[in-house]
């Protein structure tokens, strides 16, 4: 749950406010931010993660761990310890923790602590298990992140509001992807890579969103053509996203509703926010005001 | 057509809504979804093309079709007996199935049973057809999925209003590629790659895209400043065709008429769609509807 | 002097239209197409400019050319005949020849016979120059075609009204890639690649547009963070001209004056286009269509 | 400070305008641009930059360097005494030296010498040198053309508006490719080419920028589902920092204010710019100023 910056009581709903005493005190540092111990609390726990992040990866680069090693693993102890604490703390101190043990921020906070207690409590696992694959669980951490970045969550609802024309793009998207891949697929065949039709859906999508590795190309006539049309289409068809994105942002600027302005009379829609009448049949529009709670729904 | 969901008699205006009888059940069933068996009928087709298209996608593996060949043409004898059902039985309960028949769904379903009615009635030419070949056949089922999607529809109206302005921006495209190939040919020649004027275009092409696959890249002076100036190019007139469909998208929205409202009286122009009043002279201006019909032409 | 449809004596101010007899009727087939014979004559011209066109390119590709070189030489014959009875056809009829062979169209038009009267006129030189320049030459025919559409005006004076943003935006996009390429050539030497700074600041452009050739990468770590920062910069820069764009389709289509309505009487600037009196000093803002003369220089 | 065009007192604030004499003159020549002398000033400065510029890129290309290496040294001496009399004139004439030598201008200004006074005043330091790094020194002349383009500060001011969206969106954008590149890591590994979590983290970047240079390439199944997944995101992801910068042209052209306009009397908000009356109550709402400047804040 993001910080809240106010100590309202009513404000915590998830995971239950503590009444009093020394887990009142625990609960406002660790989950508000409204105070000066909640701030410092925050600003450190940050450069916690971001630090271990930075570990996780300087320590994948050979010439880096050579050299430091063992440092890092100090490092990596004295992290995996903060972790802990403020595992525990967290649970601790909020009258629900089963509650947060089971939201995206507890799960996401306990991966963070998972390689090293695999390593104390199940060595012969943890020695079978790719170091990459370790690095990978301690990346995580910077998940962590998005605790502190209230922007995230309308971001989020933005995307929401418009899943159903995301995902007709998307669809389309796939659409096309799949006939034209398996079209290069027919068209220049296995001598020239694209040995599979999902082989032929990947270099469709890199064509596509004009990445164009060139790890495959085209190398007939046909394959050329055929890959020119494609690489037209998806560089149009970038500007259908960007411009459903567009008018979403300006429209949400100028405080705009969506077009269900409906006339109650006639049942016409499409009349604009400042109109009083219905340009359809001449009746009183219902005010701004009470049409605002029945839209937001795209 | 795409699935409709009342079941209102005047809705039906293109294969023939059957009167009464088992005709009319199963037209209910197949053709509109406000039955629970029809949208079971739904769920249940679209599993089938999927379920048919991953085969597909699957089969074209080399080491997924060596371990389960055997599997995946009893499959595919399933669903193109599911399939031959489906046609069947869409041929069999509109009143008008020749109509059906020449639309672009039948012309997609009968593709779609093409590849193994090929292989039982004309079995020599079926050995002549590179596999690949058929497993396009096989993919182009997954067209069947556009009658689902409404969407697709409003997205296709709002392309065809534009086409003016998408044809004119496609031969701009076009000009700018055809030249620039052509220099590229010239400056680079066959040596580095650039074997003819069409190479080129494909060249161009990627460029202006910026897809950059990197199989031909200048090597001389000249021919990397022409294409700095093609990047740069093309990478700012991804702007226009994304500028275009942002106001469509924006103005559409809004409820927006194009500027033509005029006000009678003193015939000035750019009035807002909500005002009521000419604000240049103070008449009266006319109604939003009245000139809906004049504008709209793109 | 793109075609016009109405033969109104007042329309061609460029050329000069002849006022009777065999002149004017050449001039209304030629110049104008409200006549099925202009009509005709342009759909003519059309296809011969794109028959020729395709025959060029036909032409450059090597196995093409070693069967029908010799049809492709005829081709070419009647195409050269055919453009100079136009060119001359057009100089023949207006009243003002010198004007017409000085434009843009009358400079093509002549360009687009130069490669055959060069042989024919010139041989020594003629076998001196690359067939591929000539072919280039040929090539530029297809500027005929802008005559033919009305838009690219539009489209030319729409980028003219935003001919200081777009330079502005340019330089901007100049220095990042000199000062980039430099850095770049600095830190990844000719060792790998980057032999000079053109060649950096050609990597640079690459890399900003998105296109990535991949001919040229970085190898060391510190070439990697920069080309990351880089591709970064690029990909966000690119919003900029595309939202200029926007902004301007956005705002031509509501008929939105540029906020240079100024309020007569305290000078201050931004008043919406729907306000009746200056909401500084309250004196009454001058109407609508006064203003719109002064207007539309951005 | 970008040159003014108006010579009022008032206008130069930061680093101190003479009051008369030779200093004054030397001032309105190299600070202003509304005398004769001035403008002349301005043209001749800018074509030593770009020409400085020009010849230390040419000097880097080792066929042009060897030819004219003796020319381009006089040259640099030119250009190092004309841009010494410059610097040495500005601190000259202003009231406030220490304060333009501490600016951004003077510290460009200085960089802009010290190649040729290094060589001069250390000539064991400048020896040890490496050549490309002075070429770099040289380059960032490019910058003091900034001083000559007033719309970065426009620029500048519109970013530093939206920097709280565009500081979210990177943090987003790095969330993305560390946790992607990490993967890549984990599913590729180094026998493919991805070494170490920092390489992982470049091919993410030049993937969801859709630059895919082609260095670095997946060659599994599950790594090249995972660049699809990436790909078709950093597609999608364009889309919102190019809508945000729309929105903002869109909405600075048409005047617009923030969606906080209130009408004082029932609180409803959304009002258009131009509306005089609550569409809500009828009301007459505040004038535009007064919100004016409540609003502004993003």
């Amino acid at each position: 749950m993001p910080k809240t910056s106010t100590a309202q009581p009513t404000r915590d709903k998830t995971f239950g406010r503590p009444d009093a005493g020394f887990r009142l005190r625990m609960y406002t540092v660790i989950f508000e931010a409204d105070t000066r111990a909640g701030r410092l609390f925050d600003l450190l726990l940050i450069a916690f993660i971001l630090a271990s992040v930075a570990v996780v990866v300087l320590d994948s680069m050979a010439s880096v761990h050579a050299r430091h090693a063992a440092l890092f693993q100090v490092l990596e102890w004295i992290f995996t310890a903060a972790f802990t604490l403020e595992y525990v703390a967290r649970l601790a101190c909020v009258r629900r923790p089963a509650r947060y043990a089971r939201s995206a921020f507890g799960i996401i906070d306990l991966l963070a602590l998972l390689p090293t207690y695999i390593a104390i409590l199940v060595p012969g696992l943890y020695a079978l298990i790719d170091v990459r694959v370790l690095r990978l669980l301690r990346i995580f951490r910077i998940m962590k992140l998005t605790e502190y970045v209230a922007e995230y969550g309308a971001l989020g609802q933005a995307l929401a509001a418009s899943r159903r024309k995301i995902l007709v793009f998307m669809s389309f998207v796939m659409l096309v992807v799949v006939v034209m891949g398996t079209l290069m697929y027919v068209v220049e065949g296995p001598v020239h890579g694209y040995t599979s039709i999902p082989v032929g859906i990947y270099w469709a999508i890199t064509t596509m969103t004009t990445v164009g590795f060139g790890d495959l190309t085209p190398h007939t006539d046909l394959g050329r053509t055929i890959a020119s049309v494609m690489m037209l289409l998806g560089w149009g068809t970038l500007a259908v996203p960007t411009g459903i994105v567009s008018a979403e942002f300006t429209l949400q600027r100028q405080g705009h509703a969506p077009t269900t302005r409906t006339c109650h009379e006639c049942l016409s829609e499409g009349h604009a926010p400042g109109a009083l009448f219905c340009s359809d049949c001449g009746a009183r529009l219902p005010a701004w005001r009470h049409q605002a709670t029945e839209q937001g729904k795209t």
